[in-house]
């Protein structure tokens, strides 16, 4: 890596000491970034000590294998300068920066556009000879497809498309970008990969956490901002992609923009047969007791914010037209369990009266642990010719592996400049077309409630063809 | 189970003490044959206790779980008549029988066709009004094709070929039947099964014994003889069938004839191309130092007789052709190793440069351990985009399930009717139709010799496909 600056506006904030810093810290340990400079930016006037000191106390709390020794050497990667979001202040970054520069957005989203907007007005945009200038924007990138359009339009003014990157974290697990490599580089998935050998797929991100501290940006966004129209539909675009002519960070992403366009339209006559809604009420998840989310500090009370959204979508090309995709996240539910589970259909042929044949499913699953499982059927030992369940299984990562957060993973292709794993914005604007029939719906009228630790609420079964059933949120996730 | 009466022929033999009683006691255990009535008869004029006694010390040293109370109840199932194999001697059985009984050539294979004679001209074969008669023949079944076609048409004398049920126990064997429960009753297997995703097949049966107490028998057979044209033709034709419209025991093994069928012949000018034959050498096995065959107690001193044989087919239909399935079997190799292999081709599309996609394969282990592995491709965990093989793993069974031998399997199904598990006579002829060019070439010259303990002939590699390699069998088996 040649001399690189990182500028963090919003180096004060948590996003910086729990997450990037750690990374960042993670990274250098293991000799990933050598030469990396990291400026950090807020409007505190803090002095490049006092930064030091901050961090210092982070990267105790939040880094896992912190040691002192390592510390000393990462300390001196840091700066930091004091202002506010404008270019005349930005200004002091200027002589801070190398050839090769990128800035991180750590902001509360609304300042997004602003940012942007002041560090081109700055001139920061611009890519020096034999160099480059990046920015990185943190989600949610827009509240809905006018205001992602609108917020676009804002850092087009100063930034070219392919100098914006747009995380999403979910691209950054390792199980996600092992999701493209499995279809890809195994014979035996891609020709059965399709309508005529698949049923159905089902896309679950269950978490037994309630809204604990994000209430008041949880409140105005909702599970279907918050999870599905980013982390669940990019799950879903590498799950249908066709596969790729090359893996050019372009070719990747007009597949995957291809399968949003390729999305069957939701209508408002047709929302409430492609969209199901829940809040969790009070509950118990295991021993403990739980209010519900109206309870919750810092809710507005009667609020009508969904925690539990679950999607059917249809996907309209030669590939999937027949195949519904399941997509739901909700909060309090009964474990902690995400995964992407695809059902092939039954055997065509005749098979023998004891050998029940509809439990065929592959599954890349990423909690509670990363794995890889083929459900199949096999025969049951015996005399008699039955058959039973059984799981062809391998754990994602071993004890040996070194694995890297998603915020890891995300900075070194940053730093790197590749762009496959961050977000092109048509992919934003395709997933806001999908959803936005649902986001209109769901303005008025209230969710269904669920207990809190259940498996959500009823009503999502009508999302389902008749012979379908949803995956148990309890017996496959961590109890 | 009605009332039903299994005559051994050959009662004072090996293999009823060894594998038969040992299979019909468990079964008897089990409560798996209510109303049997077993009745040994051999040349020795013993009484019906002095058998008893025989089996009694037979169980004890044979049956896994032996128990007096068991045996207490078990013994009375017996009895025992003496006399030559003709038929006024066997008349004496006639009393003996219900209107279902089965006899059982439990003889060595010379006697077979004069035993059928015999138990055909005292009446035996013809079935009573609402009763059956049934001939179950151990392998082999002839030691070529003029041989077998000899001993059918003897045997068609007085029998019909829906009342002979040819035994190979490889067929019994729950890996060998949950081959086709896998096969058909998953939807992910069967469209990939063929010439455009599958590359090759190796089908192995390897051991770490020699020729032991066989000497006799085995120094005329040889490996050809003993192994691939029985069993490993078996398990070469259960993987290469077609799908079947029912699992009727007709349909099955139509199916499997017609592979026997479609393999392209080995003519005298191509036999080196599609067979290769090994003959074990001293060596060591561990730190065990092992004689060549040629010093083997029994066997003819300066001995051509193949230990190890391989071979390479082709068959010729819209499925298969392109695919070579090799098939090898030897004696004293580095391990006790059993499969069927099947490795998917190369996938058409780009992947990333540090991926390497060569490693998907199906395996069907048999031993050290029965299980089923899918070989893939999975990302490294890690930065870089980097691939690496995962096996997606289930054993066949669990410390739950009551798994059966396949003499127990295959009793049941002899006495059940089920002639699916074995051989109809043209797969019998069809195997020795393929191998017939075979036989005369290794009629003379000498098999390439191989040390003990190792993976066979070097000569093997020139069966396979300049891009194939055979799989290891030191690594792969029990070491």
């Amino acid at each position: 890596m040649t001399a690189t600056t990182l500028v963090i506006l919003g180096a004060s904030g948590d996003l910086t000491q729990r997450l990037l810093m750690p990374a960042l810290y993670r990274l250098h340990a293991l000799g990933l970034t050598p030469g990396l400079r990291i400026v950090g930016y807020a409007k505190e006037a803090w002095s490049r000590e006092y930064f030091e000191r901050h961090i210092h106390k982070a990267l105790q709390a939040f880094a896992p294998d912190f040691k002192p020794a390592q510390w000393n050497r990462f300390r001196r990667q840091l700066d930091y300068v004091g202002g506010e979001l404008q270019a005349d202040q930005l200004a002091a970054l200027k002589d801070k920066l190398s050839p090769a520069s990128m800035f991180y957005l750590a902001l509360p989203p609304p300042l997004f556009g602003m940012a942007a907007t002041a560090l081109g007005e700055a001139g920061f945009s611009n890519s020096p000879r034999g160099g480059w200038r990046r920015l990185v924007v943190e989600k949610p990138f827009g509240t809905d497809l006018a205001s992602a359009e609108a917020l676009r339009e804002q850092m087009h003014t100063h930034w070219e498309e392919e100098q914006i990157l747009r995380i999403d974290h979910f691209l950054g697990k390792e199980t996600t970008q092992n999701l493209m490599v499995f279809r890809f580089a195994n014979r035996f998935l891609e020709p059965i990969w399709n309508t005529q050998h698949i049923a159905q797929v089902q896309i679950t991100y269950a978490e037994t956490l309630g809204v604990e501290q994000r209430a008041a940006y949880y409140d105005k966004a909702g599970a279907l901002r918050d999870m599905l129209q980013n982390h669940l539909m990019q799950l879903f675009s590498l799950t249908a992609m066709e596969p790729p002519s090359s893996w050019d960070a372009e070719v990747l992403r007009d597949h995957k923009v291809e399968v949003l366009r390729s999305v069957v339209p939701i209508t408002a006559k047709t929302v409430n047969q492609h969209a199901v809604r829940g809040q969790y009420r009070a509950g118990t998840l295991g021993r403990k007791k739980l209010v519900g989310y109206r309870s919750e500090p810092g809710i507005k009370r009667g609020s009508d914010t969904e925690t539990f959204a679950a999607l059917r979508l249809e996907v309209d090309n030669w590939r999937w037209r027949g195949v519904p995709f399941y997509l739901r996240s909700g909060k309090r539910l009964a474990s902690n369990y995400s995964e992407i589970a695809v059902q092939f259909r039954e055997v065509p042929g005749p098979i023998p009266h004891a050998v029940h044949a509809g439990n065929n499913w592959m599954i890349f699953r990423i909690r509670p642990i990363e794995c890889m499982d083929l459900l199949v059927t096999a025969k049951q030992p015996g005399v008699k010719l039955a058959g039973r369940p059984v799981t062809l299984a391998a754990p994602y990562a071993t004890p040996n592996d070194r694995e890297f957060s998603a915020y890891e993973q995300l900075l070194m292709d940053a730093l790197g400049g590749d762009r496959s794993n961050f977000l092109r914005f048509d992919e934003v604007e395709w997933a806001w077309k999908v959803l936005t029939p649902v986001l209109e719906a769901w303005e008025k009228g209230t969710p269904d409630f669920y207990p809190s630790g259940s498996e959500g609420p009823e009503t999502q079964a009508r999302l389902l063809d008749p012979d379908h059933h949803w995956r148990s949120i309890a017996r496959n996730g961590d109890g």
